[in-house]
């Protein structure tokens, strides 16, 4: 058996709500006692973590103030510096309390849009403070169940206003910080704004820095909408915007499961892997994920260790797929580096493209040879290669 | 009972694929005998059509060409001058043919992407001639069914490439031809390029011309993903990018359905519409359909009249509840217009927001009276109001 | 306008733990105070509702004993006696407490499952106490996320002698209690056993007492699984295994959302309705939904009258649709009261069958006029008949 | 690299049909020739594969007659004698020709019913002459797109009435052959009847010979409904109706993929096999997929050995799994062997449990140790234990 023992250089990260979930749902109550944070990051850095990340409520609980937040921020801290752990990224909570039951930067309540932008602001101050690189912005709860009650171009105008003025912000404040926009279809809301990595992509661009935002996609959110994630990252990373990641498993369209990741669907993570190593992502490994509401402490940690584990046992077969001779020739085959060939030799235009004659019939019978290559990659998922 | 019969005013439009859909499937040769498209433009313009739409291969069978190509083509402009209904829409057919069965413009074999792109040049023309004013690309069979077989993001550069010089052919020969992409998250290929509203949208700002370039999504497909596509087509919108519809019904997410409008999810057609008719859209109702392999052409002329007539039905519907006055009691209710106000006064900053006092227990116990308004506009729906 | 106010004759229910959810979710916590269900009774009452229903927990939370118990009870009957509303189901929380974690008749932990046992059995006394006709099993823990976790045949096998006891139970009490199980596919365990209303029917058949127990199938919970609510209920009354019903919305395969009736899959809606009225289903029309975390509680009570009222609208449209002498004549051509004459004449066997000449063709290109009729509904549906 | 060769007493099995699948879709025509039985015989013999399954019209297209019927089923025995090959399975085609639009045992239209039985009659004779021991039926095209169209309750009779007739005549001609019914919950129809094992195991405790009767379930189409299949297998195998399975692969909700065996949900796959190892199924291992359209015959049959191949990779996974050590001390953990000891000891009642005292909060804090567990698996799976 190999080791895949994870260092800080393989770069994984877990939220603090991860490991520190207590499993309450919709169903029932809570089957584990609250984690400390400090707790929390000297386990994970005991296993290898490279960061972690957190809302401002796991944290801090929501009202806290003063004296009491700063110890909280202040014993976090301590267990950073003893754990060499560092801060990867930071989010806020508007989701949770029930003040965010319309959504933060879209309620049709103004007021509430106010104290969620007043809320955003002074934990990214704490992000600045950490060093956090990247600011996450999950909208969970910024959708509706029915079609009358959110004006769609109003919702996007004021998600818009509000990323916009927090990018000032941060210029302004001079922080080096990027923000990353979290796509999720539905769950909590019967409907999510910005509903999976395309939209997310698409909004970006109408915002007033959009140097300064990219995403945050996770795994699950886009299975949730039958999506190819790696598919998905793929794009994200051709219009140079995946900032950070959400490692995770689910069973497709369903409620959010949040397995740890590998469990689900095991060969999308495989081909997930193989996208962010050889697909130029510079960010963390970060693990968004729950630990199953049956487990215990021990089960939580093992669940903890398993997800930057099965990351570095895919990793490792995926290098090997891309190494393998029999691979390249299956590529080859499959005249996957085809595709890169410019359409046009320079100087091409569709005139000539109509002149050509075309063996239309030769053409259509050529095999494109994908299963072949398909099941190689199977083997050296299974290991049996 | 009300008329809802439909007039050219209502700008309804329909694919010549769609009542001449024959029925074949995966699982059953074809019920219907092939129609002929000069039938189907008189039949379309007797119920009160507007436009029809085509690919090159519906009017044209693939390999026609020369004098029998002109004879097909000229047959059909006389159905059009004789009836009054204009061709609204043109595409190509890059799916049909086995040579296609790895996509058009991203397939691996550079041949085949010539071809594809010669192909669309030409049908490009004869919509010039015709007078279309929307061209749409489904790139149904660009995709993939294995992680290996697709380089993504070469293939977002071939797509690229091929939407760029067709952009600029069109452009070159003076053509008043706008672009109009059209998202599927799968089906018939595992897993699609640019697979939802969002996916496209964000490939358009990649382009060189991303004006030229919008839109065509389709009810169907969004639900595929489990989308609301209300909420779909009113981002578009927000982007300026709805250049066209496809309009028809869908069960979730399964096999691709293409029910008549109506059929499937009725509340969600319900707010299509009213996103359409407050949201400014301005194209053709184009109503992208196949009518069930059980129908005869009878059966197929009920659904043609019955797209129409559900559509107008809506529109009656939608338009009573904006007009209604409790309706207006409750939006203001659920304070939907105060969306619309923005979150920051004007010369407010975060400082100020972080200055406020917020009653946060008093705002959470405010109820949202979502339920009241989706209620009423259920009413309307089910003509009880 | 009708009036469509509900009566104690239209038999209407609700749980107690639909209008009382104070509406925690996985993502955030209570948005409602809890609700007295002493006030539930007299609001449900009020509004024209016939029954309620509770689990153990709803009425008496978890731990409660002696004569604390006892007084939570006298209230509560001296609400129904003060209302006229009965108590038209009872049911036990095997879910909310982590105790049941991994369930309670097939939890591995056979202290739990002897708990569990424990904790209906006391139930039942109350519900044949208060005269409950129904007793229903919803298994939402029963499951597993992991392949490995949960020995399937072994589960079933307890599932079975659990039922198999209570039926002893109450036929040895003389109880007139029958059981109703709630299938579910999903939600909260990654997989729940007896998904469906089928895998219910089948495993009531491998019972001691298969008689005494039927089912209680719920709209959202088929729907999650993409099946077709009216067909399944259909099934179960072809099987005289309808005992009871839960009525709500839900938007396909996505989490669980226990909208109220009418809002999600209105079509369905309207097939479930007309099948219940005509199928000879004779239990209440209960609801179990839940307001959504958006609504304090006037929308709460909001909710709770919609649900009674969407019944009423489209018990009225269904039966009007079933009156309407076009429908019958559509009927007719579309053949439906065909498929109740037996195929095989009396008397007749295969052997006439394939003597027998057949045109095919001819009986092909008969169209089956199925649109035609589905027009007719939806326009009842629409109110525009 | 182990060998993985398959062999007769791996008893695998291969429809004509999916090697021979010439990949026609709803978008396009075929891209493939037809592929002569015998060939197909001949390749998947020298493969290894133990049998081959038919539809009727695969082997004898639909409409021949008389001596050409003779002399293609004489070549096709030929084949199968010269390989050793056996007949596993036949079914009838009751689906592909438009006559079947509306199904073949519940169509509407009696004539249809009538043609459909003695179809099928006719084929189980020669079932009977081939030796199959199971005769599937797959009712693809039983169901309906709309509410109206299909009396549920009548189908079901008429659906009832068929399969009770086929079993008499099997008795009454002394063949040695039971039947399986295959369940899916649509596609190509809007709902199928029978859309779950679970309905289908319900609808035959209704038959006359309900002991004739048994299931073969189909990976995908459960899977189409977000079922875990391992789990519906288990439960047909509990009912001990597990005749024959269908095994392919599949990526949840969406249409019909039909990937290769292992493709689509792996981990799946791997509960799967185990499953079939360890729970005592006895039938061949029938592969039922579609190499997808993108491949010419070298591609087919690379996909028909990774069928068979990935088949042994996952048996030999799924018995060191079961072997090893640490899995044996975690399954302990788990607590998986105490859910077969009864939950109430000999002799007691519900009065012993109720008597007993609990201590709920010691019981809740037990962690389930269930990752692990998964974990483990999820190490043979990938081979690095």
């Amino acid at each position: 058996m190999t080791a895949y023992t994870p260092t800080k250089q393989d770069k994984f990260s877990f939220g603090l709500w991860t490991v520190g979930w207590t499993a309450q749902d919709v169903f029932g109550s809570s089957s584990r006692a609250p984690l400390d944070p400090v707790e929390a990051v000297h386990k994970l850095g005991e296993f290898g973590a490279y960061g972690v990340s957190f809302h401002d409520d796991d944290l801090v609980p929501f009202g806290t103030d003063g004296g009491e937040r700063d110890k909280l921020i202040a014993r976090f801290k301590e267990a950073l510096d003893a754990t060499g752990v560092v801060t990867s990224m930071v989010t806020t909570n508007l989701f949770g309390h029930p003040v965010f039951k319309d959504g933060g930067f879209t309620s049709n309540d103004r007021a509430v849009r106010r104290f969620a932008l007043a809320k955003v602001a002074r934990n990214i101050d704490l992000a600045a403070e950490l060093g956090a690189p990247v600011y996450v912005m999950w909208g969970g709860r910024e959708g509706a169940e029915s079609g009358g009650s959110k004006d769609v171009a109003a919702a996007l105008d004021r998600y818009k206003e509000a990323v916009d003025v927090l990018c000032a912000y941060v210029r302004e404040r001079g922080y080096n910080i990027r923000f990353a926009l979290e796509p999720k279809p539905n769950e909590p809301r019967g409907d999510i704004l910005l509903p999976t990595i395309g939209h997310a992509l698409a909004f970006i661009n109408s915002l007033e820095e959009p140097d300064r935002v990219g995403l945050n996609p996770e795994v699950g959110h886009e299975e949730m909408a039958g999506l190819n994630f790696a598919h998905g990252i793929a794009q994200a990373l051709w219009h140079k915007k995946l900032f950070h990641i959400d490692l995770n498993g689910q069973h497709g369209p369903r409620f959010d499961q949040d397995l740890r990741f590998g469990a689900g669907n095991l060969r999308g993570a495989f081909w997930t892997v193989d996208t962010l190593e050889t697909g130029g992502y510079e960010g963390v490994r970060h693990f968004d994920y729950k630990p199953p509401r049956t487990e215990d402490y021990d089960g939580v940690w093992e669940t903890a260790k398993a997800c930057m584990r099965n990351y570095l046992i895919l990793k490792e077969k995926a290098a090997a797929f891309r190494a393998d001779a029999e691979v390249h020739e299956a590529l080859a085959a499959a005249r996957v580096d085809e595709l890169r060939q410019p359409t046009l030799a320079a100087g091409e235009s569709l005139a000539d493209l109509r002149a050509e004659e075309y063996d239309v019939e030769a053409l259509a019978a050529r095999g494109a040879a994908f299963e072949r290559l398909d099941q190689l990659a199977m083997e050296h998922l299974l290991g049996v290669r």
